[in-house]
C-alpha cells in the first residue's frame, strides 16, 4: 500500500533537500504517490521543486507535475529550461501537457513543444492548444484506443498492445469507420470474453453518449454524472472522434463549480484560496464591500426623508436591525433554493411553471412571516406598547413576502439573462433586500402612526 | 444514440399512459437511458410509475427504479407487492438494493429480501444492512471480480465470464490471497495483453488505495478525487477484500456535500429541494430566522441603553443599516474562505499556523477596512458634518477588523469542536456580527461624542 506523507515525513525531507542527499530523498520518495508528491512540493521553493523533480523517475515527476496547483505551475515552470520541461512533457498526458503550456510565456510555449521528442505528441498537443480550457475540447485528451470497426478481436488487441503506453487507463474501446467516424464502443470485458477472430462489429454497442468538442464543461459534468460514466469520447459537428474525457478531471470540474458558487455567494468576485496573496484577497473582497457600502450609504439618504418620525418615535430605529436581518436570511434561503433547482438539469425540463413556483413561494412566506411576526408582536407590546408592536410586526411580515419574492424571482431573471444565479444569493440580494425593507418599515410606520 | 426526453416526448408518454397503450409505451422508451426515465417518472403518480414499470425490461426497470429520487422511491416503493419488488432487485446492485430496502417499513423489507430469487445476492445484501448509510460500507456494492493470487490469467478470465451478469462494470480485477486478504490488483489491460498461463502474482501490483468498512463518506471521497480512482476496494479491519465503490457514487457524494454546504451557508436546517411540501420548507426555513429574529430584537434591547444619544443626533440610526450589513459581509467573506481552506485535504497538513493565518486576515481587514472607511468618512462628511463623520467611518473600521477575526476564527473553532464549519458562514455569523457592530456603533458613538 502506498505512504501518506506524515508532518515527520515532510521534515525529513525537508532536511534531506538542504543537504542535497540524493539517497535519502530517492528513498524517501520511492513509494509515495505523485498526488501526495505534488503537495510537498506546492509548498517548497522552486528551486528545491526542480531539484526533487530531477531526481524522480521522468515518468513520476510528469505525473507530479500534472498535479501541482496552477498557481505553483505558473510561479515555478517559467524558470525551468525548455528542453528540461519538455522532457517531462513528454510523459504527460497531452490534456494536462495542454494546460500546463497554456500557461507559459508564449515563447517558451513555443520552445518547449519544439523540444518535445515525440512527434504524435507534438501533433496531440498543438491541436488541443486550439480549444477553450473551459469546453469539452479544452479538457478532452488525445490519448485512447480506437479500433476500426471492420477488425476483428485480434487487431483490436495488437492496436491496445502498441498504444499501452501512450494509454495508461482505457476504461472503453472506441469503435470508428475508415474515416474516423464514431460508431460505438467495446467493453474491455467483451474483449476478453470473445475470440480472436470475432469481428468488432457483431460485439460494438452502438448507443454511446458523445460530446462535441464546444460544449461547456459544465455541461459535460451534467452528461457524466447522469449517465454514470468513466469516460466520454468528444467528437466533432460530423461526428469524428477526436478525444475523450475521463472522469477525474469532471470531479475537479464538479468541486471547483460548488467553490465558485461558494464564493459567489459569499461576495467575493475573483476565485481566491485563502493562502493566496494579502493583495489579491483585498481586491477580491473590495467591489461587494463597496456595493454594500453604497446599499448602506444610499439607506441613510432615504431614513433621511423619515428624520421626523425618527424623533417623535426614537424607539423606531432599534428595530432596524431586526428589519433589515430578517429581510436579508428571507432572500438569501429563497434564491439558494431557486439556484439548486436551476442547477439540477431534471427540473430545468420538467420542473413546475412560474405561477405555481412563486404561490408556493408565497405560502411557505406566509408561514414564516406569520410565525415571526407573532413573536414579534408579543415582544414589543409587552415592552414598548401597541402602536409600535403593530408598526414593526406587520412591516417584518411585508418583507418576509417581499424578500421571498425577491430572492425567488432574482435567481430566475439572472439565469434567463446568462448571468450566474448564485450571484442572487449574496451580498447582491442582502443589499438590496435590505434597501426595501428600511423603505417598507417606515412607509408603514407612518402610515399607521398617522391612522393610530 | 440514445435519445434524450423532449416536453414532447414526455407528453407523448402521458396521453399514451392515460390509455394504457402499452405499444406506443414500449416503442417510445425503447432507446431511452434508465436515468432519463427515472426522471420522467418522479413526475408521475405511484399507480402511472409502477405500470410503466412493468412494461419494461426488468433489467431495465430495476435500472430505474434506483435511479429515481430517494423521495418517490419512499413514496412509491411501499405501495408495490414484496414479490414484484424482489423481481426488480434481483437484477439491481447489491448497493443500490441495500440502499432502496433501507427505505421500506422493516415488515415489507424483510418479505422483500425473502422473495430474493438470486440467494448470492440475499447474502450481498444482509451484508450491506448492516452498515451505516453514510460510510464506507454503506457505499460499497459487492459485485466485483476477484483472482486468486496463485491463478493464471486463464483462470481469471473464467472467473470473469462467470460473474459477467453479475458485474457490469469491471473497471479492474482485485487480487486476493486463499483468505481472501487484498494483495493487489490487476488491470484489463494487462489481462488481455498477457497469455494464457501468465500467473496474477507475476502481474499484480501490490499498491493499492484501499479503504476500511468505517471511513466516512467525505473521506472516501477524498481519497478517490485525490488519487484519481475509478473504484476503491473496501476491506475490513483484517485487509479482506469486501467490496467497492466505484465513482459515480463518489461524485453523487460530492454534489450533495456541496449542496449541503450551500444549504447550511443560506440558513437551512434540514436537506430541502424546491419541490418538497410547503411544510417542509416552512420547516426547515423557520430555526434560523427564529435565531436571526431574536438577534434582531437582542439588537433592539441593546440600543435601548442608548436612546438618549439617539435622541440628540436622531441622524446616528441612519447609518445603522451600513453597519451591520458591512460587518455581515466581512463576516461571511472570511468564514467562506476558511471553510474551502478546511475542506482542502492539503492544507490540513501542511497549511499555514493560526498566528500567521490571523495576521494576514488583519491585513486584509486593514486594508478593505480603510478603503471603506475613507469613502463613508467623505460622504457623511459632506452630508452631515464633521463629528458624525468621525464616529460612523471609525465604528465602520472596528467592525470591519472584528467581523474579518469573527469570521476567521469561528469555523476554525466549530471545525475543532466537529461541527460543520461551513455553519459559521450563514445567518449565525450574520447575526453575531450584526449584535458586535451595534455595540461598537453605539460605544464608539458616545465615546466621540463626549469627547468632541
Amino acid at each position: 500500500m502506498s505512504i501518506e506523507p506524515t508532518v515527520d515525513f515532510v521534515k525529513t525531507l525537508e532536511v534531506a533537500v538542504e543537504q542535497r542527499d540524493t539517497k535519502i530523498i530517492r528513498e524517501v520518495l520511492k513509494d509515495v504517490h505523485a498526488a501526495d508528491i505534488s503537495i510537498i512540493l506546492d509548498r517548497m521553493s522552486a528551486d528545491e521543486c526542480r531539484y526533487i523533480l530531477s531526481l524522480l523517475d521522468k515518468e513520476i515527476s510528469a505525473d507530479v507535475i500534472s498535479e501541482l496547483e496552477e498557481d505553483t505551475q505558473r510561479d515555478f515552470l517559467k524558470d525551468f529550461e525548455p528542453v528540461e520541461l519538455a522532457g517531462y512533457m513528454d510523459y504527460t498526458d497531452s490534456d494536462d501537457a495542454a494546460d500546463i503550456l497554456n500557461l507559459l510565456p508564449v515563447k517558451m510555449k513555443e520552445e518547449v513543444i519544439t523540444s518535445l521528442k515525440n512527434k504524435e505528441k507534438v501533433a496531440h498537443i498543438t491541436d488541443l492548444l486550439k480549444y477553450d480550457e473551459d469546453c469539452a475540447g479544452g479538457l478532452m485528451a488525445k490519448e485512447l484506443i480506437k479500433a476500426n470497426i471492420n477488425w476483428n478481436i485480434k487487431q483490436c488487441i495488437e492496436e491496445i498492445r502498441r498504444q499501452t503506453k501512450n494509454v495508461e487507463k482505457i476504461l472503453t474501446v472506441y469503435v470508428v469507420d475508415d474515416f474516423g467516424m464514431l460508431q460505438g464502443r467495446v467493453s474491455l470485458k467483451k474483449i476478453i470474453l470473445s475470440n480472436d477472430d470475432t469481428r468488432i462489429k457483431d460485439i460494438a454497442v452502438p448507443q454511446v453518449h458523445v460530446v462535441q468538442t464546444y460544449y461547456e464543461k459544465e455541461e459535460v459534468a451534467e452528461i457524466m454524472q447522469k449517465y454514470d460514466l468513466e469516460a466520454v469520447p468528444v467528437v466533432n459537428m460530423q461526428g469524428k472522434l477526436l478525444g475523450r474525457i475521463t472522469i477525474d478531471d469532471i470531479v475537479d470540474v464538479i468541486t471547483e463549480q460548488a467553490e465558485v458558487q461558494q464564493q459567489m455567494m459569499s461576495g467575493l468576485t475573483e476565485n481566491v484560496e485563502e493562502d493566496d496573496t494579502v493583495w489579491m484577497l483585498s481586491r477580491a473582497r473590495l467591489p461587494w464591500l463597496l456595493i454594500g457600502m453604497m446599499g448602506g450609504l444610499l439607506g441613510a439618504q432615504l431614513m433621511g426623508f423619515f428624520e421626523g418620525d425618527l424623533e417623535l418615535v426614537p424607539a423606531m430605529a432599534f428595530f432596524i436591525p431586526l428589519i433589515t436581518a430578517t429581510g436579508g436570511n428571507v432572500g438569501i434561503q429563497s434564491s439558494t433554493l431557486v439556484v439548486q433547482a436551476l442547477a439540477n438539469p431534471a427540473t430545468g425540463l420538467l420542473g413546475s411553471s412560474a405561477g405555481s413556483r412563486l404561490f408556493k413561494v408565497f405560502l411557505v412566506a406566509l408561514i414564516n412571516g406569520l410565525a415571526i411576526s407573532s413573536v414579534v408582536f408579543c415582544f414589543i407590546f409587552f415592552f414598548k406598547g401597541l402602536s409600535l408592536a403593530f408598526t414593526v410586526s406587520i412591516a417584518l411580515f411585508c418583507v418576509v413576502l417581499l424578500a421571498s419574492f425577491m430572492g425567488t424571482v432574482t435567481p430566475l431573471m439572472l439565469d434567463k439573462l446568462g448571468i450566474n444565479p448564485a450571484l442572487a444569493s449574496g451580498p447582491f440580494i442582502t443589499t438590496a433586500n435590505d434597501l426595501m425593507g428600511l423603505a417598507v418599515y417606515f412607509v408603514i410606520a407612518r402610515m399607521l402612526m398617522t391612522a393610530i
